[in-house]
């Protein structure tokens, strides 16, 4: 039997959760950080609810501290963009030089900075699209979804990816490689940008705004402008990919968006990798996105006091 | 000693109160059109706190049917813009066949409108800048400023339109005549159109939005998208207009907006004179304003949602 890739899994929520429990069920090492509920999940472990069969793992390596996860092959950052900050200092430990890591994140511009940070490291990117939700300590709910489309930062990735989706594919979950990590990250744009935003500003799920005219029409010209960015960055979408995002989610049921949840919960909004950098991205070759850029202040006014108004902090949960 | 004009006050809230009392005060018949109180302004009369000098008036004439007005010199529109589809019904009895007609209200093509259903009508607009307030029945209370811009529509209206500034002169309003009513009105859109719309889709005062780099910035890139549209226009406003009302606004106490309160009373908003026959005004030569009509999109949406929600519907106060 040949050695099967040992997984960090950096960040164990509604993301981290579903697939390190996942991998470890198919016969992985998987090693956990695990925030808020490291008691609990040292003690009970995970479980995890799914309509691809439910998980109940009794026994997982939790970490509470980053620096005492052991090095692994592959370590998965499953953190909100707004910890990524942290990251210098969650990583070393977990990353041996050469390793692999997978930015499991919204947004763009996270794999560039990682490659900063850790120039050693053989980096790609994965975007989820799942609808999955932390419902109590070691406690994931997975809804629907859950497909992975991986695709490839660092130039010397592509054997190695193929292993990592493999090892996913493997474990249950449907997976596709990105021909182009830059493209695939845009595209995924085309839905977080406007519903996500939207969501907060409007304190509405998506039926509510692709309900109304108004806001339907907005969704469409907010996508456009993401199509202007994702063309002026270089990447040839075409015209039909805004029809066939405003079909998928007018069919989809009523959704409450990762960012809107963020802001119920007073927790920070992934606004800089999710607007400002691709606002950013655009703009270098000169391109204006006036929609996305108004949306983009709305949210970090209501993020700001959203976060003054709140008692507690607590910054990874 | 000489005739003096009569006027008809159309709406008798916060604007058609205050102005209409000092009319009466001065000597001249006004004639009040009343809805939800005209029970207790038949009986008491009307009550203007004021920093001009507080005004009682126990004794007006008050109308709660539009047909029973008197034909007045002067018909001044005092509602808001949400009810123009009404003035078809509401003017005739007192607009007289080459009367005046003064629409006291906020937005762009009122006067165009008028014009069509009242062609023998001389028509003037007036831009009131004024902080006052509707408090109970029969009773306004006038906060600050209450300068009036009056402005001739109707090429035989110059002397006609001196002879009523006169009139509110006298009577203790600061007024000014503008050489062109359509640049006027496009001026003082830069200040409606960011903080009225931003007001109720960030629920905040002006302050708050000035106090935020972000939203300050917005309202900036909102006023620019005004200087473009009224220069479509054929306004040549200069560009330091923008900074004058940034700084001036900064200066404000801190201040709900018209829209904002009408929002939070769930009457409907003015969306349709504020943003949208500005962008219609500046779609024709060409100008495409897309954070405005991505505001207004917002505003739509959260108008509708806000009157579906409302349990009573008072349609004019």
């Amino acid at each position: 039997m040949t050695h099967k890739r040992s997984y960090a899994i950096i960040g164990t929520g509604a993301v981290g959760g579903l697939y390190g429990a996942r991998l470890q069920q198919a016969g992985h090492d998987a090693h956990f950080l695990v925030h808020g509920d490291i008691d609990h999940v040292r003690a009970h472990g995970l479980r995890v609810e799914s309509p691809w069969g439910d998980v109940a793992l009794p026994c997982v390596h939790a970490y509470g501290q980053a620096e005492d996860l052991p090095p692994c092959d592959v370590v998965c950052v499953c953190l909100k963009t707004t910890h990524n900050h942290l990251l210098p200092r969650l990583l070393p430990a977990a990353l041996r030089p050469g390793g692999a890591l997978v930015l499991m994140q919204n947004g763009l511009g996270a794999e560039e900075e990682a490659a900063q940070w850790f120039p050693e490291a053989r980096i790609a990117g994965a975007m989820c699209f799942l609808c999955s939700n932390k419902v109590g300590p070691g406690h994931i709910r997975h809804v629907d979804y859950g497909r992975i489309l991986f695709g490839a930062y660092s130039p010397d990735m592509d054997e190695t990816l193929r292993g990592i989706a493999g090892d996913f594919e493997a474990a249950g979950v449907p997976v596709q490689i990105a021909p182009s990590l830059g493209e695939a990250r845009w595209r995924k744009l085309f839905w977080n940008i406007p519903y996500n935003g939207l969501s907060v500003v409007l304190q509405s799920e998506t039926d509510e705004i692709m309900g109304h005219p108004a806001t339907r029409e907005l969704s469409e010209a907010l996508m456009r402008e993401v199509l202007k960015g994702a063309r002026a960055c270089g990447h040839d979408i075409e015209d039909g990919f805004v029809a066939e995002i405003l079909d998928f989610t007018e069919k989809m049921k009523p959704y409450r968006t990762s960012m809107m949840l963020d802001f119920l919960a007073r927790r920070p909004l992934e606004i800089e990798y999710i607007y400002e950098r691709p606002l950013e991205a655009a703009r270098r070759p000169g391109a204006v996105l006036p929609r996305i850029d108004a949306l983009r202040a709305q949210l970090r006014f209501l993020d700001d006091r959203n976060r003054r108004e709140s008692a507690d902090s607590n910054p990874r949960e």
